[in-house]
């Protein structure tokens, strides 16, 4: 098997360990005999198995399971824009809107209640993160989206938000980085980007901000349901969330979220350094430097053609994913966890043979 | 690799052909360089899968592509107890209700709105499938659920409805034996029993029906979110569709819906012939012959601690899954398409042998 240079944005190349870890447990789930597909979310062997998911994780990102509690979904993060809302919003929420998805998740919230756009970075085509923003003191959480997937932008430190609580989309640069995870009463995490295979959301949420939850929600949208079940209310999907415990054990054993950091900040280099020097080339669509996502990169190329020239001549040296979101076009690399240094080696050095043969 | 005897109720045993191609497909999806949790939901590779799956379902279910659509969401058949409803009930919609699970799902209904339980076997400890209702001619459907995964009744045909819609949620007989599904217009099933891991629901629906449906439903609820985007609005759970795709292909190669209850009529025929044998020994939860499900067999022992001493000595000789919901306690075998007949036939030889070691 050859493994190509993925930098797809999601379902995304995922290590190695964790890939190969989960074809054995597909035809043999911890010597029971049965595949991961084929036993019992019930048994006492995926019950441990989801129980280290879940305190790896808490311990990853350096939380306490006093206070929050980690639920398996399914949905993905769409069903969580809805379910925040449904749990949370009574008399308004903030929401700041950095790209697609964080307008899809103020979106579907304005549809249930009294949403607010505090801060948007749309007129300038989502290419910075906003500075300034205009928070209510009394709105019952305020919504951020820390990496954008399609223009490529991230916040790198949480924001202070006072005593509002703060809910964070997380899917595209969940546990790509430290944070101060302890600032948000809820994360939530779509697994294909950088913790797992699509088919399960990851949602960590503070305990104690269940008081102040609506009651009376149908029962699947009802955090409560799946806190109280400890996510075994009906059946979880089992093979990602396995995909996912393997994949907390190669982020422990990586180093954790510091080492993951550094390692994601050389693949990063590689390719920002390339646009940078050939800037009138290479269009990076981020402006502000210090907004630059470490996960999604995003740029132009002169023209059209040229870009799909890119493209074509990326995938015959094995490199695939390079294509722009439909909704932009361009150029993105996804540049996940798990993409080893040399795929963005690789990249960078095609970049530059590309400039010198078609500036 | 030992496979035990897998007699769990779901997740459950799938056939091998679809275990190891699925391990294979982890490894690497159809030769691209990335394994079937790595690739794009939007790539060609796995779009041509996806059509593949849903037209070999129609064709299974002797469906048309014009008339149906076939979706792949998250959240399990319970969350379908909730879209059903919000999607369809407007007025009053009838549940019969034969065990837990539809019992469920009326329930969610009830909550937004008019639901009536039209039949019911509760009284007899749903011990068969009521045999008469009192359905509202003017309903907004009714809703069944073909096969009881814990007390062991099954619809063997479906009922008529008249002008009422038909709604079945056949997640635990789904693909088991021929049914006349142009019957229903909406069919759902979790795939964890016969169809593929846990994670994925399938959705059948007639797409003429949709004119009815409720408007301005959350984008995630919505049928016609996932109808207009062929299942791909959001990142759908990729692999798991990959299983349901080989699972399409291994029906097909065992010759369809016919042969198939025939393997599971000689599997079921090994273990109840047991129990009626040895009836004052094994006593059958279900008392009406012509409703016992082929999927899911429920019998108790003279004492608690002989049920105890079944599961363990069954347990020893690599028979697992075997004891029953802890709602109802007892035994519970579930023979779904994937079990083979040897293990069918090891079980029934094992009950005669414990019957004349403890009688």
């Amino acid at each position: 098997m050859t493994r190509v240079h993925n930098f797809n944005a999601g379902p995304a190349i995922l290590p190695l360990d964790v890939v190969q870890e989960t074809a054995a447990a597909v035809l043999d789930f911890n010597g029971t005999g049965m595949g991961i597909m084929e036993i019992s979310h019930r048994s006492k062997e995926f019950d441990a198995m989801i129980k280290e998911a879940q305190a790896d994780l808490l311990s990853i990102m350096n939380l306490s399971a006093d206070e929050y509690a980690v639920l398996f979904l399914g949905g993905g993060a769409s069903m969580q824009f809805l379910m925040v809302a449904s749990n949370f919003l009574k008399t308004s929420a903030d929401y700041i809107v950095t790209g697609v998805w964080a307008k899809k998740a103020y979106e579907e919230a304005a549809m249930l209640g009294d949403a607010k756009v505090s801060a948007s970075s749309k007129e300038t085509k989502f290419n910075q993160i906003p500075k300034t923003w205009n928070l209510n003191p009394d709105a019952d959480y305020v919504h951020i989206t820390t990496n954008n997937t399609i223009y490529g932008t991230e916040w790198k430190t949480l924001p202070e938000t006072g005593n509002v609580p703060l809910v964070a989309d997380m899917s595209s640069n969940f546990l790509s980085r430290p944070y101060d995870f302890g600032k948000c009463n809820l994360i939530y995490a779509g697994a294909q980007k950088n913790v797992g295979p699509s088919g399960v959301t990851i949602v960590i949420i503070k305990k104690s901000w269940m008081e102040k939850a609506n009651e009376k929600l149908p029962t699947m949208l009802n955090y409560r349901t799946h806190i109280d079940n400890e996510s075994l209310f009906n059946t979880p999907p089992c093979l990602p969330i396995y995909a996912f415990h393997r994949t907390m054990k190669w982020i422990l054993k990586m180093g954790g979220l510091e080492a993951i950091q550094l390692h994601n900040e050389k693949k990063a280099a590689y390719i920002y350094d390339v646009i940078d020097k050939y800037s009138d080339f290479y269009k990076g669509h981020v402006v502000v430097k210090e907004d630059r996502s470490l996960m999604n990169i995003s740029w132009n190329l002169p023209s059209a053609e040229l870009e799909e020239k890119f493209v074509k001549e990326a995938k015959a040296l094995n490199m695939v994913g390079l294509k722009g979101h439909r909704s932009v076009g361009g150029i993105r690399a996804s540049t996940y966890n798990a993409l080893p240094l040399e795929s963005a080696e690789a990249l960078a050095n095609f970049m530059v043979e590309f400039y010198n043969n078609n500036k």
